[in-house]
C-alpha cells in the first residue's frame, strides 16, 4: 500500500497531489513552481489538445508559432497588460555562461554577455504577435486573421500547485484580427462556446458561461468571457477565457487596415485560452479516494484487462479469448491494454488502474472462460457485473458511452445543487462556508464592493452568467439597488 | 510580380530567403535570431511532426514535458555537455519588472528579483531530464524508459538563417534510459533509421547515414550517429542526430539501478532530435527558381482546383462539376482547396500555387467542361495535360504518388552523382571548389588532420557512413596510412 492516497475528507489538498503524483500525471522538477508532465499526464493533455484542435480548425482557425521571448519595449508597449503582467516576468538579461575562474568546473554568467534590451519570456503573446500582424495587415482583404498558437509560458507565481498553478505551463493561444467590432466580439463568443462544450462534452465537466467584471478582467481586454467550474469541494475553478481586447493592442503597436470605405481603421482584436490547468480541473470534478476518475472520451487508456490464471496452460487459454476481445475492441477505435505482467498479482492491478482511473476493467479468469462469462468492472460507480462473454465487445463500447454521460450527470447534478441564492450578509457568509459553491446573490455594481467582499470573504465574484435573468434587488453588502445577481464563490 | 523571387544561379542564399519569407513559410521577427513560423508553414510543421510522433509511438516511445528552464548547477553537473552550450546560453536571472522611476510607462528589471541561482533556458534538455530520471529508476524493473519531448529549445547563435539556424527553435527529443551498453546502442541506431526512413519517404529527401568523428560528436555523447543530406548547391546539411551517451549523465546525475544480479550499476542513456532545421532542408532539396516544390505526402495542401470563366453563369457550371471533384478527393483522404476568390486572376493564382509548392493544379474552364477534359498540372516537373474529366479523380490519385516518387528519385540521382572520390589533394581541393558534393577521400583520422582540413578548405567531415567499405589508402592531407574513405563536404 505504498500507493495509498489520503482521503478527501481528511485533507481534499493531499488527496487532489497525491493523485496527481501516484497516478502517474506530474511530478515536482528540479525548477521552483514548475513540473515534470510524464507520459501518463501528458497522453491525456494530447487528447485533450487534439480534440481542440480539431475543433479550432474546423472553426477556421490555422496554428502559427511566434517567439518564446518579447523585447521589453514591445512587452510595455499596451500600457494595462505589461502592467498586468510586469510582476511575474522571468527575465533573460544575458546570452552566455562562462567558466567560473573562482570556482574550478562551474559556470558564472558572462557579465560581458549582457543583453542590450532584456528579453520577457512571454506570459502571454498578444504584444509579440500584435507587433508581427502589423506586417500582415494592409487592407480589410488581409482581414480576419484567425490564429493559435500552442506553446509554453512562463508566470513566476509565488505559490504554485501542479497543474493548477505553475511557473511554466502549456496552453493554446488564439490571436484573431477584425475589421469590426461586432465580429470581433462575435468570435470571442464563438470561442467560449468551443471551450463550454469542449469542456463539457469531453471533460464531462459542466461549465457556466459568463462574462468577468472589470477587475477581473484580463490585462489589457475590454471584456473577459469565461467558464467556471465547480469542483467537489465547493471551489470554483475558472476553466477557460476569451476576451475582446477592443483596439488596445491595435493602437499599441500601430496596426490599421484600409477599409472598403477607403479609410484607415485600427483592428480589432481577440485572444482566447486554455491550458494545461484543465488537467487539474479534471481531476478535482471527479475523482475519488481510490484514484482518478477519467471520462472515456480523454482517457489515455479506456480498458485494461487482467488475466486470473494459475500456471502457463489456464494463461495459454486466457490470452487467446483476451487476443480476439482487444483485437475487436481496437477495430472499433476502443484503447485498450492487456496486463499479463508476471510480477504483480491482480489484486495490485485492480488497484492499480483505479487509482489511474482507467474507465472500464475486464478480469478474465478460467472458471469464468469455461462458463463462457467475463468480469466487467466501471470505475466512474465502481460496479461490477458478469456478463456473456460472447457480448462483450458491444457492451464495452455502450459501457463507454454510459460512463461518459454518467460522469456528466453526476457532475451537472453536483453544480445545480451547489448553485444557491443568498439574500442577505449572513446567509451569504453561511452558505459560502458551510456548503460552497456558486453563491448567486446581488451586488452593486462598483469595484469597492467587490474588494470588501473578497477581502471579508475570500469569495470573489467568477462571473456575470451570460443571458443571466434580470431581476430587482439589493446588494448582499451595501443594500445598493442592483439588476441582477452575479455568482460568487471562493475559486482556485 | 511583387513576389519575384531570386534565382538560384543569381544567388542561391537569397532564392532561399524569398522561397521562405515569399512562400509564407516563416517570417523575421522583434526577437534577434527568433523566426515566426507562418499558418502555412507550421501546417507543414505539422504534418511532419504528426507523421515522427507516430512513428516514435509505433517504436514504443510516449510524450512527456520538461522544464523550460535547467537550474545552473544542473546545467554544469555533465562538464562537457556544459561545456560545449555555455556558450550560447540565454540565461534567466530575474523574475519581476517594476515601473521605471526615471521613464514614465517604462519598466525596468527589478533589481530586488534577482533569482538565487540563474536558470538557462534549455538548448538541450538532458541535465533537467536525467536530473528526473533519478526518482523514475530504481530497479532494471524500471527500464527502459522510452521518453520524447516535442518542445522549443534557445541556442543563442551569432549567425542566423531562417529555419536553418535560429535562436529558438522547435524539435523533438528522445531521451532513453537502459540496463545495457547494448540496448542503448541499439536505440541509437533503431531511431537513426526512423529518421532516415522519415526524411526519406515523407520528405523524399535521400540522406546517408554515418558516424559523427569525435570533434564532431555532440557534447557529452560516446558516439553521435547522424543522417547527412545534400542541398542543390553542393552543400551538405545534418538532417537528425542520435546519441549514444554512455553512463555519462548517469554519472553526472548519480543515476543507478538495482540489476537483476542484485547490483547498483549506472544507466545507459541515449538522446535523439531533429527539428524545424528540417524544413530549411526541405526547402533547399527539391525547390525551383518558380519557388517551393513540396512532397505530397506532408504538403499542407496537395491539390488545388483553378476555375476559368466568365460570369455567373459559367461560374455555377464549374461550381458544380469541382464540387464533385472535391468531394470525391477529401473522401480519398486528399486534401483540397478550391479556389475561386474572385479578385485574383487564373494567372497570378496559377504563380501562386506553384510559389507554394502545391503538388497538383487542376484548372478547369467552360469549353473543356463541355468537351469533358480537365487540366491537370503537376508542380516537380511543371508538366501540363488535358485529360478526361471523368478519370481526374484517380488520375490525382495517381499523379500524387507518382510526384512523391519522381521528387525523391531525382534528388537521389542528384546525390548520387555527388559523391565523388578524391585521391590527392589538389582533386579533393578542386572537386569542393568546381562541384561540391561529398568527397569521398581517406584521413588519416586525427584530429589535427580534421581542424585542418578545415581550416584550409571549410569542408569538414560529415560523417562516416555505415557499413563503410575498408579500403588501404593514404590521407589526402598527411599522406598517412588510412583505412577507409569518410565523406566530407562543405555544410550548413
Amino acid at each position: 500500500m505504498s500507493k495509498a492516497i489520503t482521503s478527501r475528507s481528511q485533507d481534499y489538498s493531499q488527496w487532489y497531489n497525491d493523485l496527481v503524483l501516484k497516478g502517474g500525471l506530474a511530478d515536482y522538477s528540479a525548477v521552483r513552481g514548475c513540473m515534470v508532465i510524464k507520459p501518463y499526464g501528458f497522453a491525456l493533455w494530447e487528447n485533450m489538445r487534439d480534440e481542440l484542435d480539431r475543433m479550432f480548425k474546423e472553426t477556421g482557425h490555422q496554428n502559427a508559432y511566434f517567439p518564446l521571448f518579447v523585447p521589453k519595449s514591445l512587452f510595455e508597449a499596451e500600457e494595462k497588460n505589461a502592467e498586468g503582467f510586469a510582476k511575474e516576468c522571468a527575465v533573460v538579461t544575458h546570452y552566455r555562461l562562462k567558466t567560473d575562474p573562482q570556482n574550478k568546473g562551474k559556470l558564472m554568467v558572462d557579465p560581458e554577455a549582457k543583453l542590450e534590451e532584456e528579453l520577457v519570456v512571454r506570459p502571454t503573446s498578444e504584444a509579440i504577435i500584435w507587433n508581427t500582424y502589423k506586417d500582415w495587415i494592409q487592407s480589410y482583404r488581409d482581414l480576419p486573421i484567425l490564429v493559435n498558437q500552442w506553446a509554453n509560458v512562463v508566470r513566476w507565481e509565488m505559490r504554485t500547485r501542479l497543474f493548477l498553478r505553475t511557473a511554466e505551463f502549456l496552453w493554446q493561444e488564439g490571436h484573431t484580427a477584425h475589421a469590426t467590432a461586432e465580429e470581433a466580439v462575435e468570435e470571442t463568443r464563438k470561442m467560449l462556446d468551443v471551450y463550454a462544450t469542449f469542456v463539457e462534452e469531453f471533460m464531462a465537466v459542466p461549465v457556466v458561461r459568463g462574462v468577468k467584471t472589470a477587475s477581473e478582467r484580463f490585462a489589457g481586454a475590454e471584456d473577459t468571457y469565461c467558464i467556471e467550474a465547480l469542483m467537489q469541494d465547493g471551489k470554483a475553478l475558472q476553466a477557460g477565457t476569451s476576451h475582446f481586447l477592443g483596439q488596445n493592442f491595435a493602437k499599441a503597436f500601430d496596426v490599421k487596415f484600409l477599409s472598403k470605405e477607403n479609410k484607415q481603421e485600427y483592428v480589432w482584436a481577440t485572444s482566447w485560452g486554455v491550458s494545461t490547468r484543465l488537467i487539474g480541473a479534471l481531476v478535482m470534478a471527479h475523482s475519488d479516494d481510490e484514484g482518478l476518475v477519467l471520462p472515456p472520451k480523454i482517457a489515455p487508456l479506456q480498458v485494461v484487462i487482467v488475466p486470473i490464471y494459475k500456471g502457463d496452460e489456464q494463461k495459454a487459454r486466457i490470452d487467446e479469448k483476451v487476443g480476439q476481445i482487444v483485437k475487436e475492441l481496437k477495430a472499433l477505435g476502443i484503447s485498450v491494454k492487456y496486463d499479463d505482467n508476471d510480477n504483480n498479482r491482480p489484486g495490485w492491478k485492480f488497484a492499480e488502474y483505479e487509482l489511474k482511473g482507467v474507465p472500464v476493467r475486464l478480469a478474465l479468469g478460467v472458471r469464468d472462460l469455461e462458463a463462457g462469462l467475463i468480469e466487467v468492472a466501471r470505475r466512474d460507480t465502481k460496479e461490477k457485473e458478469t456478463i456473456a462473454i460472447d457480448g462483450v465487445v458491444a457492451h464495452v463500447q455502450a459501457l463507454l458511452d454510459a460512463i461518459q454521460q454518467n460522469m456528466f450527470e453526476r457532475a451537472k447534478s453536483y453544480q445545480q445543487e451547489h448553485i444557491t441564492p443568498a439574500n442577505n450578509w449572513d446567509d451569504f457568509v453561511h452558505l459560502l462556508d458551510e456548503k460552497g459553491g456558486f453563491i448567486a446573490a446581488h451586488w452593486d455594481g462598483t469595484e469597492e464592493t467587490e474588494a470588501a467582499i473578497k477581502e471579508q470573504t475570500k469569495a470573489t465574484i467568477r462571473c456575470i452568467p451570460l443571458n443571466n435573468q434580470q431581476e430587482e434587488g439589493a446588494c448582499i453588502l451595501t443594500g445598493k439597488p442592483s439588476k441582477e445577481r452575479v455568482l460568487f464563490a471562493r475559486a482556485y
